[in-house]
């Protein structure tokens, strides 16, 4: 049992949260009725809705199914791993099954809203009502990000109050189930949306000179139904995972750096506060007649991260001590300096100051991304530009846009984590706390970054209903692609606030890591106590060796991904292609495509494809922690993130700036539409979308969740390798039944690779099943 | 002065190893005779091949005298920099010059060399003679080799001899010039070659639809050029670069580990039998009737890998003693362990199986990388396959296939390292020396792996000459396609070589960094000692930051390359075009296109553009280590290191595989020549032609640039850190210098943005010029 619990006033202030949680859900509820209140659209419009709604459900519907495999498992192992007693254990259990739970409701509430949304904010263009239009879609974002906020927040506050001093190592049952399900719908979404944009492209645009969004295109309702399960259902999934591990990680760090001087509340008090700016955000989004609408989308964000940071500062001075020394029930435990109790330093400076850094740093991300992704900045235009001379320099100009601009969003977190470090004055927990806290300044802006991530797929799919139904031309099909436009930017900005908490995250979180192995080094008692800690230095090589593998890992899921959105797109253009051949009469509207096997293929392929990734994130830090020790294990999470951070961040802004380029040619420049330099954007974009909607986003929750496997089987490897219950062959056959499942989970997608090749087969065969 | 010093058995194993580099020399002197004196060919050859050995000697001239200004700041810097004594610095002062100086001299001879022999290659294919042809130009790569491993080698035993225990210190001097001397040719050629065969491409293949090596194309000749001062005077610098460092990182190691058993003479034993057996495995290379050339090279590689294995296993037990308790003069001085003689271990087992692993892990990486990019091999098939869905697809199933080849190679190296660390038996110090041991192991098969290397561009800028000239044709011209082809996979699988020796030194040297800060610690006499380690460990935040800034350098510095690359070639198309346009008798022989003015401008596009990415591998190291502190420069190598080696096998092997599966259409698979497919897969070579043959190679020398700036600093960061010379105020001065430089290179590189869009003018100012 833990030495920190509640005062009679820290339950009130949770009790607090909690109905500040509960108004989020109910300002949500009222958002989608306000939503669903608005009409559907013409008929014509109503029945490709549908069929979207149709065939997203049913994605969903089987990929729940399948997951839930996964789930139970998960949630007989968790019970099986070490914990402080038997309650904590099944505490952790089924708070995972009510994250991984949360996880799915909001993702699947995500896409059902949008996908009831794309066409009413269809037939409020066709009607003139820019503002109206406008508005169903902000608010449909608004719905998804109370959700977000609300439920994750009301899960840490009731498992707070249940469980008071143990709530961390619940919590990360709550965690790891919210990031292990968020991860799944990253990689399955991601993987079904490209391989049908990608699909769709190759043959549509490329090939058959159609435009997009043609109903002539079989490929066509596949992709509505993409933008739906990925981009919708995968994104908000995975920031309810980058809120809920957040918040997990602050409250670890929080009892050890602060114990019961604010501890367990005030990570939950900085969330509370951005509940409240949320909602004032979403409200005070409004489109104004002749004002750009992202403009206006901005003004609200910014004003609403200004106001999370004035409230936090304050909460800050009011809740927390002056003076590290006045820390109550703090432990002693700490790599070096004795504690947090021993730093000279003051938490409540010190924790405004971290908050006012997370909000700073989203603000920056923000700009930065708009800056290298964005059609009126230089690095897009200069992609554009290189498309004179062909494809081949359209792509490597993309690939150097993406890497410079990983390389400034890293430097970028680099030095908000140095100065986050500075701030702990000499205590790595307090340091570590800190960046936690961070996470969490950063996370009041969450709600309104979701909401601004939902208006992307619900707009881009109002556009692709108007164009496929027919029944919304002039002013109307204006004021869809302008929303379109600004959709567009702001589902690549958000990406940019996405990767910038995962990386707080997993550092915190590796912060928790540590705690864990301090914990499970003093309860082992063991002699070889300071011995352990040699490996956890940066020239050990088994650290090294660490390392290569954590960012090996990193290269080997995006490469998987984007194998998988390769193949599976390979499919769709063959059956596409079989289409146009076998009914002649598409071409002249006088048949119908088969879209509903589009649809099929699209959603078999991806979740076949979704097992070896996801596998490969759970059991290859097993193999390397109960292999290799909880030393390579620690190089290995520091590998991961590194090279995360990197990848993500260069695959997404790669992808973001080919796709504007693209526009930017569509728009009139260097030759414009049809000649080759479109041609060749085209290319570019089709490159970049498996980087920016498949393998780029599901590195974020990818890093969380190695970082909270290895947090859980911690203590396990520590028992096993010190002291009495030491017991090396046991260690080695875990590690390598991990082994064995990554190897056999990589083998059986290697198999696959032929899919290409023999598709129109392949495709017979699944039509005949 | 340290205490390590030479016994008089010692002096003459010394002089062994000296009489030995000389024979190596000797060698290469005769293999260079041979060549000679075969015949150079038809008239219209030697005049084509004239213009080409023109413009590779004006572009290294011009290249040597720009940095030759760095190697003068860079001798005086190191100057001022501290050191044991006085002698000891001007001594690594001048080991600096020697360094740079041997690596240009061995890039310019095996430049020189290879202009001179290719049109030998082909007067030998003109008259039927595979034999001859190949013999020539494997004996060419033979001269650089001997050349490569000789100088090396001689330079060691020359430092060794005269400065005994202070060796290492001053080595530091030689490996650092070869290396940075190597990075600016790798970048600079690899620009220059990379530029002339992308524009030739572009233009040429894509628009024109003439074939390679037409002498309509006014960037043949450039192409030309650039194989030989990119492919060939690159990848020389380069291996002798790796050769020297590793050897001096051995070295410092070794004194540190064995002392005055074997620390000093060990790591030069093993390279020098691998001369020997390199001489052996030149010699046993001959081309047979029937027999694939490939093959036979193959087999002399590993004839003499295996040689080289045996005879080191048993040096290593005539030369070291059997148990860490007999060795004398070694330090005390370890991070835990007190020292490598307090290790349990058996150096000379320890040794041997450490060559052994070096040398089976060579043969490894060498099949490893064969497999994924040979032309055999099914991922490259499944990248040409792919063409069938266009270039989109081959650009993304190459990334996958390179994503997957750097986890292979990755996980491979990251197992051989924790086998080398076992070994080490407790002793941080001792485990480290076995590493680079392992990397000594590697290097034994140097002399034959740049002899396969140098056979790529010789055969390949034969079939140019030949091709140009119209003088071959028939059974001739069938014999240079053959050698050609070889030339590709050897070029290719020596790239795997040059990494995996790259990623042991630069492991290798970071321990040589822990040895220098150990040193420095115990210098300083500060009572801070304990606190200096905390900075160290992998959670401390410190050491994350340094992680994450050092990956984004190895991203930087890819992406600049790429830029440069992706610039200069656009501003070949627009000169190329320009001469299409304004003399139409090109196209029907009636006109000579201006070759020297594309020469020309590639020699001034790849000077300017190697500065920014040269002075970011030197300054970003002195920038992290001085602002931010040794723990954080600990990271930085250790980020830099992993990034570096997934991101050098990934472009390198993904830009292998596109280079191959264009090569299977053109061999008439999926449709073959001529059609999209083919087009697809042109697309793709493009984009991995500065993947493979500029970012790629050029990261090898770059991570060992930043970990001898590391080294070389460490003495001067702690000293202004800790103990009595503390002085915050400058510490952080010169890390602001070096902030400066970095982002006032990058602000100058940035300027040129601008030069695609307005080519043509800007080509006009040149030719004005």
């Amino acid at each position: 049992m833990s030495e920190v619990t509640l005062s009679g006033t820290d339950t009130s202030i949770v009790i607090v949260v909690l109905c500040i949680a509960v108004v989020a859900l109910v300002f949500g509820f009222m958002f989608r009725r306000e939503v669903l209140a608005t009409s559907p659209g013409t008929e014509s419009m109503r029945e490709i809705g549908g069929a979207v709604q149709e065939g997203a459900s049913a994605y969903l519907g089987r990929q729940f199914r399948t997951l839930g495999i996964f789930a139970v498992v998960a949630f007989f192992l968790l019970l099986v791993l070490p914990a402080d007693d038997l309650a904590v254990r099944i505490g952790r259990s089924v708070a995972f099954l009510f994250g991984a739970g949360f996880s799915a409701t909001i993702g699947y509430l995500g896409m059902n809203l949008a996908t009831a949304a794309n066409m009413r904010v269809a037939e409020a263009a066709r009607n003139g009502n820019r503002d109206e239009g406008m508005r169903i879609a902000f608010r449909t974002g608004g719905t998804v990000g109370m959700a977000t906020v609300g439920l994750g927040l009301l899960g840490a506050a009731v498992v707070v109050l249940v469980y008071r001093g143990d709530a961390p190592v619940v919590l990360e049952g709550f965690g790891f189930g919210a990031a292990l399900l968020a991860m799944f719908m990253r990689v399955g979404g991601g993987i079904f949306t490209k391989a049908a944009d990608v699909g769709a492209d190759l043959v549509g645009k490329v090939e058959a000179g159609i435009p997009e969004d043609d109903p002539r295109n079989a490929a066509t309702i596949a992709d509505n139904v993409g933008d739906n399960v990925g981009d919708c259902a995968g994104m908000a999934a995975d920031l309810f995972e980058s809120y809920a591990v957040t918040l997990v990680a602050a409250l670890i760090l929080g009892t050890a750096a602060l114990g019961n001087d604010g501890g367990l509340t005030f990570p939950l008090i900085i969330p509370a506060i951005g509940v409240i700016t949320a909602i004032i955000g979403v409200y005070l989004t409004k489109a104004q007649p002749g004002v750009n609408a992202l403009r206006s989308i901005n003004r609200s964000f910014y004003l609403s991260a200004a106001g999370a940071a004035l409230a936090s500062v304050a909460a800050a001075f009011v809740f927390l001590p002056s003076s590290s020394a006045d820390l109550d029930g703090v432990s002693s435990r700490d790599l070096f300096g004795g504690g947090a109790a021993a730093a000279d330093v003051n938490p409540a400076l010190g924790a405004a100051v971290a908050v006012v850094i997370g909000i700073v740093l989203a603000a920056f991300i923000l700009w930065l991304t708009g800056y290298f992704t964005g059609t009126e900045s230089k690095p897009t235009n200069d992609v554009a530009r290189t498309s004179l001379t062909g494809p081949a320099t359209v792509v490597l100009s993309g690939i150097g846009v993406g890497l410079e601009s990983a390389v400034y969003t890293a430097v970028t977190i680099a030095i908000a984590i140095f100065a986050l470090f500075t701030l702990g004055g000499g205590s790595l927990i307090m340091s570590l706390f800190f960046v936690a806290l961070a996470g969490c300044g950063l996370l009041t802006t969450v709600g309104v970054i979701v909401a601004m991530d939902t208006f992307g797929p619900v707009s881009d799919n109002a556009q692709g209903i108007a164009e496929m139904s027919g029944d919304v031309d002039g002013e109307g099909a204006q004021i869809l692609t302008e929303l379109d436009a600004v959709g567009n930017t702001t589902k690549a900005i958000t990406k940019g606030i996405a990767i910038t908490t995962a990386v707080l995250a997993a550092t915190a979180l590796f912060g928790s890591y540590l705690d864990a192995i301090i914990k499970a080094v003093s309860d082992a008692e063991t002699a070889e106590a300071e011995a352990i800690w040699d490996q956890f230095l940066v020239f050990d090589p088994r650290a090294m060796v660490g390392m290569l593998i954590g960012g090996a890992v990193v290269f080997l899921f995006s490469g998987l991904a984007i194998n998988a959105v390769t193949r599976a797109a390979g499919a769709i253009v063959f059956e596409v292609r079989r289409q146009f051949r076998e009914k002649p009469g598409i071409m002249d509207y006088s048949e119908k495509p088969e879209y509903a096997r589009v649809v099929d293929i699209c959603t078999r392929d991806s979740l076949r494809e979704l097992a070896t990734p996801g596998l490969l994130a759970v059991f290859a830090p097993i193999a390397v922690g109960f292999g290799l020790g909880v030393g390579a294990l620690a190089g290995y999470l520091a590998g991961a993130i590194v090279t995360g951070v990197l990848m993500a961040v260069f695959l997404a802004n790669s992808g973001g700036a080919w796709d504007n380029a693209k526009k930017i040619v569509e728009d009139g420049h260097y030759g414009g539409k049809g000649t080759d330099a479109h041609a060749a954007t085209v290319i570019g974009d089709t490159v970049g979308d498996p980087f920016k909607d498949t393998a780029g986003p599901a590195i974020n929750p990818l890093i969380k969740v190695m970082n909270l496997v290895a947090l859980l089987i911690a203590p396990a490897i520590i028992g096993l390798t010190y002291g009495s219950g030491a017991n090396d062959w046991l260690r080695w056959a875990i590690a390598l039944v991990a082994v064995v499942v990554i190897v056999g989970a990589v083998v059986v997608s290697k198999r696959r690779d032929i899919a290409i090749g023999e598709a129109p087969e392949r495709a017979g065969v699944i039509s005949g099943s």
